[in-house]
């Protein structure tokens, strides 16, 4: 009991400090600061200023809505004059961060459900007994009777049970179809969220007037906050021709970075726009090169038949990417780094350690003083 | 060779260990394990049980299905009684992590691509000879003929090539056309998968029976785990009013948290509800307020002219966010937490070595002990 | 000021090292170093090499475009032969991140606006007065009207103002309409992007040819990186029956993981394609199982009346889950690894210390040359 009593008091008022040897020497000593300077300015510099090691991160939680506008008008000998709106050309009418504006199209009129010639190709081509019945392919329009007849006047392809007249894509319409695309405009509203930090904020600034809202398009230079967007400035701030990317279509990525430090005040965290395209340009070695889907409007005629347009849609997908990172003062990775970086002065010591130990001409003074050389098979003692 | 010999035995048979000095003290003995204590308490309590820093996190992948259930009926003289459905209100039918339910609607029936007055406006408004052949502007309906006519007995505009008559969307019908949606409800089914730890769980919580299933609805008091939704109910507990929102639409955003301890058993991994409007409310600084989209019902007539009925859908988008971290032990983030705490510890003796060096009475004392001083430049050596 | 100058010269030219007992002693030389090796094992294999505790991390951004091949053919007596392609089976015609594939339908055909007999079940079966005019409940077609009328000749249901003829689901067909999916392929371009490493990736490799793109289909044995999937192939890769799922439909994962170590050359960045099934196989304790949704065709008879086509539409959901995380050598990671690792060597001396001065035989030998015992209280100092 009193044994116990003593070992706590013994713990409790005694305080361990280790003994030190203080070596009065210009050289090792301007070393020894000199390292602990170079951590101490990596620590703090780099690791607190720099990547803001002090700050616990977030990643952003976010939810897009888009909205285009313009109309446009073609001209073809199929269609006649036509005029296409929002709901013509945004297909399908509304999508979760991502927009499609159809810049060009194949139509296919009045299919049904018939028999009639394949597309001429490599496989399709016949001469009267080449057809296989119910041969389907992954590149077929339809299933096989068998039969060979005639596509044109010079051509014989196999009959096919399918839409009929199956669609003849070899020809892309250049220059693209709805041309004026190039001035539709796209508002995007943007609401971000970072959970751990119970903030939130949109991309259409508190700031801003009504009437600014109405007209601005966005511009890297001089509206770098309008959420407006002019379809072919997204598409030229990308490094891409509009009317070249209009033929064949493809998907342009709008990037949101929010990127905040949210130890400063909320007004500093805005949004910063980049336009990046998503898809290869070089049609060399790519299959399906840039983008395109088929959709097609059903009728019925008055007779109960069904017929339906056949649509290839090229066209820009813009997919709206939000990321970013915020970051805000906690304690924990503070420590960790404050942690760290103590541990990293040890380095110091054990680098003039090693200098004054093994570089110096004096080294066998300094070990002596550093070092008490205990034997323990021998009960010498080499006492400095 | 013999001297390589000495030096690994040397090595490898040596130990070396601070020498310490030990000081008997009630102060700063105190002073030294109340700072230890602080810190092992602060490594331990808040490191380790609060923020779990022996885990090991990763972020959550999640697949989400919706299926809305409800119809509701509607009288106008428009459109005559009318019953509702899903495949009615929902637009499009099936999204990924979305779902949109129409609650209100303008709509323009029958029109076709033809010539007629625009929709007055500050800049449609003309007298005789103001419109501008060709002329197309962003909030344009069509393309200017340039012939000025009349939209109705007072007013004149310029007359467009469009679908017409143009839409009149002015009046946004109030109350909401589909109020009858507030019963709607939503069934969500979410998987989630921790791509780290392997670990995958629904929120279709196997201790559910299938007629609780049924007929359950989301309840935060009662039912906090139905994975069915009132829509009405969603919106409320967003702190909105449901029939106001209805009118000119908004996002909500439905948050399934899933913020686990994978430390403890599978089953306390459960998901966290919760409700908040993604859009902004109030309607001053903002554009295009709410949440709206047109899209278009085309239809042939007998003749082969194409006909379209253009709605201009108001609604909710609900927009399911899945987020959360698990964490389970790992080894990594524990040894860097633990080495941050002992290079903490390093702390207490600077901080008691301060206290005892520079504030004690007897500092000089203390000095005298803890430092052995060895000259440089002369060979005198000042030995404690 | 002289005072001071001589304090700066005392912090600038002076160096401290801790003042060490050197024991030299077989059996504590050789734990210590047994410990200290233990560590840096730790340290070096595990945080360094296992772990890549020297990198720096970053989450993947990604996106999808999909593009289906294929047709079927279907051979019932309400539609007779037809045949069926792109346009018809994907819905909607283009989604981000997911595709969906209808395997399987009930159709309603022919549904207008009027009166009829609600689907007869538990709530809507009928004798003569116990329907209630205006009544909609979750599960209802439409609004009751108050009648009760024969639904076939021998059930009499409650009469409701919906679509009619209602839709009647409880008999799905089995073997599934478009059993033919199982040989639809999908091409799925994936374009990935690392923001902090500016480091983006197609799974479309440089070294394929295009010959090999235009016929290639993924195979995880003979063609991992193929990016065209045949559909079968992917539901059997998860472990499940393609003809089982076609029947009620399921939600299909395609995994694509992108870890990737930057610091190796860019062509060792490749996908790894992997395939889960999202929503539970079993029928039991489950709502809805399977995954399904409706829409509807709407057409004008040429008396200007909507009827329309209801299909609950049964398919395979493609959810392309991208996900991953490359690992870049960084400053910050690496010093705060070295710093713990640095930490943990003091954790060595601790636990030798603990041997040599409480364990050994020769221990107050020991402490009395580790320890310098100063008194406080009494003046008197046991120097050693």
């Amino acid at each position: 009991m009193a044994a116990c009593c003593g070992a706590v008091r013994g713990f409790l008022f005694e305080y361990d400090t280790p003994r030190i040897v203080l070596i009065r020497s210009r050289k090792v000593g301007l070393i020894n600061r000199a390292v602990q300077l170079a951590i101490l300015a990596y620590v703090i510099g780099w690791v607190f200023l720099w990547e803001k090691g002090y700050q616990e991160t977030d990643s952003v939680v976010s939810s897009v809505t888009t909205k285009v506008k313009g109309v446009t008008m073609t001209n073809t000998s199929t269609l006649g004059s036509r005029i296409w709106d929002v709901a013509d050309y945004v297909i399908p009418p509304q999508e979760k961060n991502a927009v499609f504006v159809m810049t060009n199209m194949i139509f296919t009129l009045n299919q049904s459900q018939s028999h009639c010639p394949e597309l001429p190709d490599d496989n399709t081509e016949c001469n009267n007994s080449s057809c296989v019945p119910g041969y389907v392919s992954t590149h077929s329009n339809g299933i096989q009777t068998g039969a060979c007849i005639p596509y044109n006047s010079s051509i014989k392809t196999c009959e096919v049970f399918a839409w009929c007249p199956v669609e003849d894509d070899y020809h892309i319409p250049n220059p693209a179809f709805l041309q004026g695309a190039e001035n539709f405009t796209i508002l995007v509203k943007n609401n971000i969220w970072y959970p751990k930090f119970n903030f939130s904020k949109r991309n259409i600034l508190p700031t801003f007037s009504s009437s600014y809202l109405k007209n601005c398009i966005y511009d890297a230079q001089t509206d770098p906050f309008c959420p407006i967007f002019r379809l072919g400035k997204i598409v030229e701030a990308a490094g891409q021709n509009f009317q070249e990317m209009a033929v064949e279509g493809g998907v342009m990525g709008l990037q949101i970075n929010w990127d905040c430090n949210l130890d400063r005040a909320a007004s500093h965290c805005v949004p910063k726009y980049s336009f990046r395209r998503l898809d290869n340009k070089d049609s060399a070695n790519t299959i399906s090169p840039g983008y395109n889907f088929r959709f097609a409007k059903y009728y019925k005629d008055s007779s109960g038949i069904e017929t339906r347009t056949l649509i290839k849609a090229y066209g820009i997908r813009l997919d709206i990417i939000v990321f970013g990172e915020a970051g805000k003062f906690d304690v924990i990775p503070t420590m960790i780094n404050i942690g760290s970086g103590l541990a990293l002065f040890g380095v110091a010591t054990v680098l003039c350690d090693i200098v004054v130990l093994y570089c110096m001409k004096k080294r066998y003074f300094y070990r002596e003083k550093k070092y008490k050389y205990v034997e323990d098979y021998e009960l010498g003692t080499s006492e400095t």
